[in-house]
């Protein structure tokens, strides 16, 4: 902890830094590709224009921010961890730091719930959460009637942002590539594992969401009590056209869902409330924000689109994994892939963040 | 990605690395602290045995293990960085790679919710989980009879380790410290934020638990249509004795309760299944275990002991915040007092990892 914060409502360093990204404004862009690991990160960020030199930024929290052009369009590529949490973190964190509207691509990777190769590139039309219902009796569960899991309503991606994905990714794949390109199915988000014997379905309802997981909520076996034993073919019979689970892309479908019937911002007065360590910020960059700018003021009218492709690194049916030669070659092409689709999805110059003073401006 | 998994349902790297960790047997010792950051997890390792020289190991995924031992007794200290997923990670991946007890004490940063100073230590009883219900319709909550939010039932700590965590605190702390160390508390865990206006209790609910939140469930405002205004004063007026906020702590006591009750092994049939890049384990330490060990057998009367101790960061009531310096002072003896903690609580020699090619060796 290098700093000392002013507002522990919405936690920000005295020069307008936000708490776990460790950005300002002027530091992001309007149109974001997310990925989970630094090292997609920086593959993504191989592809970005030369001038201005890209914008590093590595926060004590784990996230990795990288801004510069693609074509000569302003673009970020942020690397955000794992699960909702970060996710939340990630979107609420940069609607605080970029004025107007924002463009967000996941570009995750994911298991395969159908009959999918790994290395098939799959975009989705919607995202369901399957959550751990933490109140049910993992110990005793014969005594307990709730439900062990359960699954939320689906929410819709961007049509347009996707429309342009699909287009884009595409024209990306190389002629030598084996993958396929799937579009129109449904993800399914988890946090934590989900297994599959001796397990009755009353375990599951579809009456809400709770706790998810990696583990206990992707049909995965660990030595823990979980009751996840038929999951995956409840899921199966619940979601038509789900095809792939990961971690992150429901939240951020459920946040963009939840922005865009906003009518006005609130002006609300604000409370000190905060836990975890204040984000000592390292920026790596030759180029930062020249001075601390002002906070900016997310538009009323403003829309955040998000889209989401997963990358099958693992195929239940075939019990097939990709190999780390396979990962290199999908994500180059899917990178360039998801930084077409940002650059060919129009938005309007009034709700652009402005470039003065921005680790883009081309000076 | 380094390296080709070989069973997707519980990952493994060929030399039995677990996925997002990326330790392996004999790395990781019976007794455990677990940290947020990288940081507070070399300021607590600042207090090891110079010898064995301590194992260090980072994993792609941002988990950071080191390794050694502690008034003589073995002791690994552990940051995961932040949210239930990541706590799910590391209790699930770690059962996995330690045979019989565990006993692991959580060493967080936390808002306080009643009259507490910034700086004051605050041991929980019991957790409970705040979570954001995702059906809810935050975009129009009028046409929505479903809660925005709920509480789930309390989850105890472990009351022997609990005990000789208090014990041990007040030992530690120095004559000249001015933080106050308190007990007998329940804690809340929120995953993401929570704010304070215009919305009706009915938004909330005490029959079930969903997906929280930093920002929304915890009170504080973002520009998202959040409804959250009262959530922190409903929480108060359902939870007794509640006087603290953060977001990993209830998961490791959920997971620690779900585990004692457990009396056999199980032994189903794995299928693949998969998310996300699989770990390239960085081993930064001279003395890694030399040879590939066999997969660890959890015993079936194994237990797991759980504990959290939470360091006020910033308070609600006063609006003050932690300075830099007393995050130093407190996080040094803390740390000391959680070490001590662990030393001092009894784990069978038939429930102890062996130190037969550990990491923790003394050649």
């Amino acid at each position: 902890m290098k700093d000392t914060l002013t507002d522990a409502n919405f936690p920000r360093t005295a020069d307008q830094r936000v708490y776990h990204l460790g950005v300002r404004p002027g530091e992001v862009a309007n149109r974001i590709v997310t990925v989970g690991s630094p090292s997609r990160a920086n593959t993504v960020a191989s592809f970005l224009d030369a001038k201005p030199k890209p914008f590093v930024l590595n926060s004590e929290r784990g996230f990795l921010t990288i801004t510069g052009r693609y074509k000569g369009v302003p673009v970020s590529i942020i690397s955000i961890g794992m699960g909702s949490p970060n996710m939340d973190f990630f979107v609420r964190e940069i609607r605080e730091s970029v004025s107007g509207d924002l463009a967000i691509i996941r570009l995750g990777s994911c298991g395969g719930l159908v009959d999918i190769r790994p290395g098939t590139v799959v975009v989705a039309d919607a995202c369901v959460s399957i959550s751990r219902n933490v109140d049910f009796d993992f110990a005793n569960p014969e005594s307990c009637d709730e439900p062990a899991y359960r699954i939320s309503k689906p929410v819709a991606a961007d049509e347009k942002l996707t429309n342009e994905l699909v287009k884009a990714l595409h024209a990306a794949k190389p002629s030598t590539s084996l993958s396929d390109i799937i579009s129109g199915t449904v993800n399914a988000s988890a946090d934590r594992y989900v297994d599959k014997t001796s397990c009755s379905h009353q375990k599951f309802s579809d009456d809400g969401p709770v706790f998810a997981s990696f583990y206990s909520s992707q049909g995965r076996q660990t030595s823990f009590p979980d009751h996840n034993e038929h999951l995956i073919e409840y899921l199966q019979k619940m979601v038509e056209n789900l095809s792939t689970l990961e971690m992150e892309t429901f939240h951020l479908f459920h946040l963009a869902a939840c922005w865009r019937a906003r009518s006005a911002v609130s002006t609300v007065e604000r409370t000190p409330l905060t836990t975890g360590p204040v984000t000592p910020v390292i920026a790596q960059s030759s180029n930062p924000t020249p001075q601390i700018p002002p906070t900016p003021q997310a538009l009323p009218n403003s829309v955040i689109r998000a889209a989401g492709i997963h990358m099958v690194f693992a195929s239940r049916k075939s019990r097939d994994f990709i190999t780390p030669e396979q990962v290199k070659e999908v994500e180059e092409w899917t990178g360039q892939g998801v930084l077409n689709a940002l650059v060919n999805i129009d938005i309007p110059e009034d709700q652009m963040h402005t470039s003065e003073g921005s680790v883009w401006e081309l000076v």
